[in-house]
């Protein structure tokens, strides 16, 4: 079985080849990079997508500027204004800042940047998979193409399959924009865990037969108090779990908890175009010109939630206790990181 | 506005024609049957769809054989084995059997089997309408296109539209065969009445918000205590609902009460075709090969119930008694007919 990367870097070329997620899982296309601006447009066009991923190929895309003789100053702005809202894409770029001009440094900075991306996920991977057992459901995508890591969802399913722990996965495809039939299937697939594609609607189905024993899924934002933001379908997901006594987990990285928010309500939804709805790769679904609505995520308050699993561990209620206790460990340790 | 009807019966010609189902809503086709042959490769072919429809479509199909000449015995027999499982395909040509031979007869009593469809969905309009207000959600296609009356749940729906109880329609889409996206959809736009489509997983959120006054959806088939099968995402609306504290109603004519059902445990759940999951409209959205789950339909529980909405009225719980004296009266009501 090999580890399925978004991307991977030949030195000797040199080239960054970026695996071209639009065409997943259809076509395994690698697309090649030779200069921050190839990279750069590698990002803008979503071949590689995902916060994590998107600043670890920024962080190369400065390698890359090096060995092509690109100016640093115009490489970094370029990548900077690549997906303009991903905050992974400015902290990479800061960080391979003092290195600007030093091959040897900037190539470790990157390393740097990828390594603590995987180092994250795994912790994330073996907290998560220590509370998972049996058969669990997951929703939309977490896994490595996102990361470049492990995963954090899908990491703690993978690892606990080969733990033992995990038997088999249902994937929620995800509507409308299908990230777990056409991603996460992927991912489960090339990792050799068995899993079964199902509707978003099926859940209830299934956990009404006894057929999951946990839920587990990834999270875009979350508030102090334990309330988070993520794919649209999750909150469904929770309400379910609650009244079928299943136990329901977001996993995520601390970084993803906003301090600033003390809880989920002010989170504001994305609304996306219809067409996404109304629409599936191209093809239409309903009567042209239908209207239709696409809150593209939706909120979960934390009190249908059993235990928020990070790389600091698995935190448990009350949140807004545990939550900012885990924070404060977390920053403890980027600063004595930092000191060294 | 014009009303929608799935078949229209033309005595000049003489045709039945048929609205062709696989084509909406991209394309209004109608088929023309100038025999029962013609007419049995329509329900075979899923021209038309939905067990009263295909009732009325094959009484038209044994006049049609009275014009045409056609032997009534070989039409009867073309006809029954066009959809084997379909109760009221077995009803309509038991009805029209005893007038072979009589063109009058048999005109005169396709049009009573039509008629008695859209009575009683008459009547489940306007008791469903009553229970309605607000913003209504529902799932899979209940509309005149299954039925070639009003609809069950759509026609309490538009009902209570036109009678300014209900001001706005979610439609979810019903993977994976997509009913309300292509039909339900096309038929609410047909009668004028403020729709917008939804994925399922989108139910939730909405409900969450406030925007869901009450969920109403059809019915497969019913046992005597009020637990009911229908289109697969049903169970979990149920859920949802219990939880936001949002009335739930299904909809049907008594005739899809089971009366040797005593509980929903038994009723068996059709496992159709992955392909139905990882296709849609005939395109991939999953890795090539993927296992798919499909089950059909699902079965909620009475107690997740608030009203069952019937053409003798809506009914309350206890179920187990307010359903048997449902079906009591109807077996009353059918008899004094059958009588007169």
């Amino acid at each position: 079985m090999t580890r399925l990367l978004p991307f991977r870097f030949d030195q000797g070329e040199p080239t960054l080849w970026l695996l071209d997620q639009r065409k997943l899982p259809f076509e395994e296309v690698w697309v090649p990079c030779r200069t921050a601006a190839e990279a750069a447009a590698g990002i803008r066009d979503m071949v590689v997508r995902g916060a994590p991923a998107i600043g670890v190929t920024a962080a190369y895309g400065m390698v890359l500027a090096h060995l092509s003789g690109e100016d640093p100053a115009e490489a970094d702005r370029v990548l900077r204004h690549s997906r303009p809202t991903a905050v992974n894409l400015f902290y990479a770029l800061d960080r391979m800042k003092p290195h600007w001009g030093d091959l040897e440094a900037t190539l470790r900075e990157a390393r740097a940047v990828w390594e603590e991306v995987e180092q994250t996920e795994q912790a994330i991977s073996r907290h998560g998979a220590a509370v998972l057992k049996g058969q669990v459901l997951t929703h939309c995508n977490t896994g490595p193409l996102a990361t470049g890591g492990y995963g954090t969802a899908l990491g703690a399913i993978v690892e606990a399959y080969r733990q033992g722990r995990v038997t088999h996965v249902w994937v929620d495809e995800t509507r409308p924009y299908l990230q777990g039939a056409r991603l996460t299937a992927y991912e489960l697939h090339k990792a050799g865990v068995p899993a079964t594609l199902v509707t978003d609607n099926m859940a209830a189905y299934l956990m009404g037969k006894g057929e999951v024993d946990a839920v587990i899924l990834g999270t875009d934002r979350m508030a102090t108090n334990g309330d988070f933001a993520n794919k649209i379908g999750t909150y469904g997901l929770a309400v379910l779990c609650h009244y079928h006594g299943i136990p329901f987990y977001p996993a995520l990285p601390l970084s993803s908890v906003d301090p600033r928010l003390g809880s989920g309500e002010d989170i504001p939804i994305e609304e996306r175009s219809a067409l996404e709805v109304t629409t599936v790769r191209g093809v239409a679904i309903a009567p042209e010109g239908f209207p239709a609505a696409h809150p593209a995520f939706d909120v979960t308050p934390h009190h249908l939630v059993t235990g928020i699993v990070t790389e600091h561990g698995v935190l448990y209620p009350p949140f807004d206790e545990s939550l900012p206790r885990a924070l404060a460990r977390s920053a403890g340790r980027q600063a004595s990181v930092a000191d060294s």
